[in-house]
């Protein structure tokens, strides 16, 4: 293992989904501020492109990553993924107190194994899970969580900083990050299916749609609110390029990890075990790629 | 019964809670703009003492107000109460034409049946349930829905403009007003739950209710999830005067409304069930004068 140097002060990106997009171009404007080489790592090679166009340098694999970078990033889709990734850059002997900050949606638990695994290499893993979709990725609005200890929080700050709008603290547990996300989702999640299910009543009961969206207006006055209210009354379920949207697929992931959080902290969560029973039967019937809001048609099923 | 005349050109008003509190005053500096006489009945005598000391005449009992009265409205605690008033009404023999607009959250059956009553006795019954809290009451910013026949929502509307910001017409169907008010409130009812577990899964996981605070403003900025997430999180449950609150009592009421329309629609509300045990469990610990954000405690004893 060699000590840190000039020779790998770049930075490293890994993932480039509908969330990395936005993340790594944000990262990359940073690394060209300060003069530093960035370089990026993505299974599907054309996805990165963009940022070679920018001035990046596309490398193989995570584990090429060490050899040029002292700090990488990832935001990927699952914490199979995480792992993988985590585990391929450990492989390209990273350089003693080297950084490794992974954005994804995880289990907290996973984030501790992580930073342990991390610890053993004298590496820093940090978990700094993300609020915000595509468009806020793009437009450097993230709300970033991070956790851990106070040396990698500290070393990740300038990064954090890099890629959204603010950093919100959550102490030196490197689990906190993981569940305070995955609470924000279920406030998340678990409004799309109550959306889900008021507007069934609403159709149920001859009440206009129109008439619903008011008091949810008045309610709650939010884009998440109104964006899902639209997809459901319109069955707009396709994710797109211009409206991206949270697969099933992970949708499934996310629930998953709220219901287990709540089964593991003692909370039972019956909106979100209602959800993911939902979201489980959309995936039976091949439709994995919708939006998640698309639990809609699960509840409307019931009602037939 | 009489033909409407200048005799009983007065408007009347019932029930003086929480929220009649602020109606009563607002329907009456209307009528008084339009210098027609005020008469309020409630069974606390003293409650509208402060309407008298307005210019208001108090009477003995709501079957006193025909004989004075064209328009009647009330907002009261329940089905039962609304049933009873509206009974003692119709006993003072209402001329024909009369109005008489409810304002409480009742079961649209409920409001479909004193519509026939009241069709019975050429009485024109509408149910204009409104949205927002005691606040809202006394500042005239009211939400209000109504329902019902084209020519009694048309002899309602002025009032209704007097007691509130707006109103929202949902139809012919006697019955709609009712329907929608109980989706709204099967919203806020289920946001309080799902604040409730998602404080508890914080508190489990050593996560500060400070950051919880700020995702929740994040993705849901209303007054609605502010007053509740600080009700919950400094167990600031009790009703006051200054923070007058929605009673257990009260909240049992409108989540089973809300839990059997669901089930009249064949619509599973796997939350507002939920909700409704947690109540329901504050009651038979004596509890019921809590505001209903109290489920919080029943989610944190089965945590514990």
């Amino acid at each position: 293992m060699a000590e840190t140097s000039h020779e790998n002060n770049g930075v490293g990106y890994v993932g480039i989904g509908a969330m990395g997009k936005g993340i790594a171009a944000n990262l990359l404007a940073y690394t060209q501020q300060e003069g530093r080489p960035f370089f990026v790592s993505n299974r599907t090679k054309d996805k990165a492109s963009f940022l070679v166009d920018k001035g990046a340098t596309l490398v193989n694999s995570p584990s090429d990553l060490p050899a040029k970078c002292s700090v990488v990033m990832s935001c990927l889709a699952n914490d199979a993924a995480v792992q993988e990734v985590f585990g391929e850059y450990l492989q390209g002997k990273p350089s003693r107190g080297s950084l490794y900050i992974d954005c994804s949606t995880i289990y907290p638990t996973t984030a501790e194994e992580l930073t342990e695994k991390g610890q053993l290499a004298e590496v820093h893993f940090i978990h700094c899970p993300v609020f915000g979709g595509p468009g806020a990725a793009a437009d450097k609005k993230l709300l970033v969580v991070s956790a851990g200890d106070a040396e990698s929080r500290a070393q990740a700050k300038p990064y954090l900083e890099a890629i959204g709008k603010g950093v919100l603290d959550v102490g030196d547990q490197a689990r906190s990050s993981g569940a305070l996300k995955l609470i924000g989702n279920f406030f998340v999640s678990s409004m799309i299916e109550l959306i889900a299910e008021g507007t069934a009543l609403a159709d149920r009961n001859n009440i206009p749609q129109s008439a619903v969206l008011e008091v949810l207006n008045l309610l709650y006055p939010s884009p998440i609110v109104e964006r899902n209210f639209d997809r459901i009354t319109t069955d707009a379920f396709e994710c797109t390029a211009d409206r991206p949207g949270t697969p099933v697929i992970n949708g499934i992931k996310d629930v998953s990890h709220i219901v287990r959080l709540g089964q593991n902290s003692g909370v039972p969560l019956a909106t979100a075990e209602t959800m993911l029973r939902h979201l489980q039967g959309l995936k039976e019937e091949g439709k994995e790629g919708l939006d998640w809001s698309a639990v809609a048609l699960g509840v409307r099923k019931q009602t037939k």
